[in-house]
């Protein structure tokens, strides 16, 4: 039998996300959790990142996971077997989650005992990126199969976000991906995004992954 | 100089989407017109598998390409290589095209010299899927390296789709991908989608594919 909660998420009703999400942030500051908001398109590796990033940091944090999908459960059951805490929520057809959904989740979830709260959004490069979820930092990944011109075309995300991580790097040597001139493209865009390299199934570059993000969970916890 | 136009798009007036569709097709039909309406995930392989289909059918039919895009126009540049009539289109931050949109591009690209057009959609799972663009066929790719489990997440996609490309079947051996159980999630979800495994890039499948879209066009333009 699962141990996780399958929630439905309502869609909000609030007229100004940004002060919902201004709000959200001020709350949970005063709980002392940390939200990490990441995003990708579908199947780039969010959900596998996770259990690594949870792997390396689930010692030190009390954790709770925040599995958003159309429809499905297949993540919080992946997630469920980290050992931490998970709920899975529905959007119904929703493209995106702001932060009145959000705020649904973690009450769904429940973070008086959490230290470092994740909300995994729905796969997509375009809606979620419109949206301030309340969430301390914003993470994306992009994987090598899907290429290195994807800054080009989906600007906003890049944009908007604090970390990139390049996932699965162990098939670099099949696909044409120029991690140079990719860089490159993001910078331009985000002078300040975070880039790390990574190989989620192998664990490769998942320490200075996990280095950074528990810098910004103690400097935002105390 | 490049030889293709960059057409901003404008959100469309109609409140009754699939009545504009409807009609659109209807039009179309009386121009001897095919559209097809192509969907997938970002880095899916959308332009490389519409590159290897143009090179299968350009002797045989009057082909005309709308490249969807948020911004740039990396996409219509890649497709005026192959010689046939390509027109950008900018959503400007929209996630999806509708048929009022798609009616915009087909009159700014022009279709009365056109036999087959087709509409490269935004890189999405989610949003296009929601609206009848007054294609006479939708299809869509999922990539290998995405994975078997993405009919279960996106499954408005996999239901309103009457093809399926399983594309970038060269890196099989590298990724946990099961053909098998694909092909079952998707036909749970939609019995009738036609699936063709296919790798764009070196041309394998493209000829069971491109069989498939001729009998269509044929059928379409009589």
């Amino acid at each position: 039998m699962e141990g996780y909660r399958i929630l439905e998420i309502k869609q909000s009703v609030f007229e100004n996300n940004d002060r919902e999400a201004d709000l959200l942030r001020e709350e949970l500051k005063g709980n002392k959790t940390f939200l990490l908001n990441l995003m990708s398109s579908p199947g780039s590796g969010k959900t596998t990142t996770l259990k690594a990033t949870i792997a390396a940091l689930k010692d030190e944090f009390r954790i709770g996971v925040m599995e958003a999908d159309i429809d499905s459960d297949v993540d919080a059951a992946t997630i469920e077997q980290t050992g931490v805490k998970v709920i899975q929520l529905h959007t119904g057809g929703m493209c995106h989650l702001d932060a009145g959904m959000t705020r649904q989740g973690l009450e769904g979830m429940g973070v008086e005992d959490v230290d470092f709260a994740i909300l995994e959004n729905i796969g997509n490069l375009v809606c979620p990126a419109e949206f301030d979820t309340g969430a301390v930092k914003n993470a994306m990944i992009l994987s090598v199969p899907e290429g290195h011109d994807k800054p080009l075309k989906y600007p906003l995300m890049f944009s908007i976000c604090d970390v990139l991580l390049i996932n699965k790097i162990d098939v670099l040597p099949y696909f044409d991906f120029d991690m140079a001139a990719c860089e490159r493209y993001v910078h331009k865009l985000n002078p300040k995004m975070q880039i790390f390299p990574i190989c989620a199934r192998t664990g490769e570059g998942i320490e200075a992954w996990t280095d950074w993000l528990r810098a910004q969970i103690r400097d935002w916890i105390g």
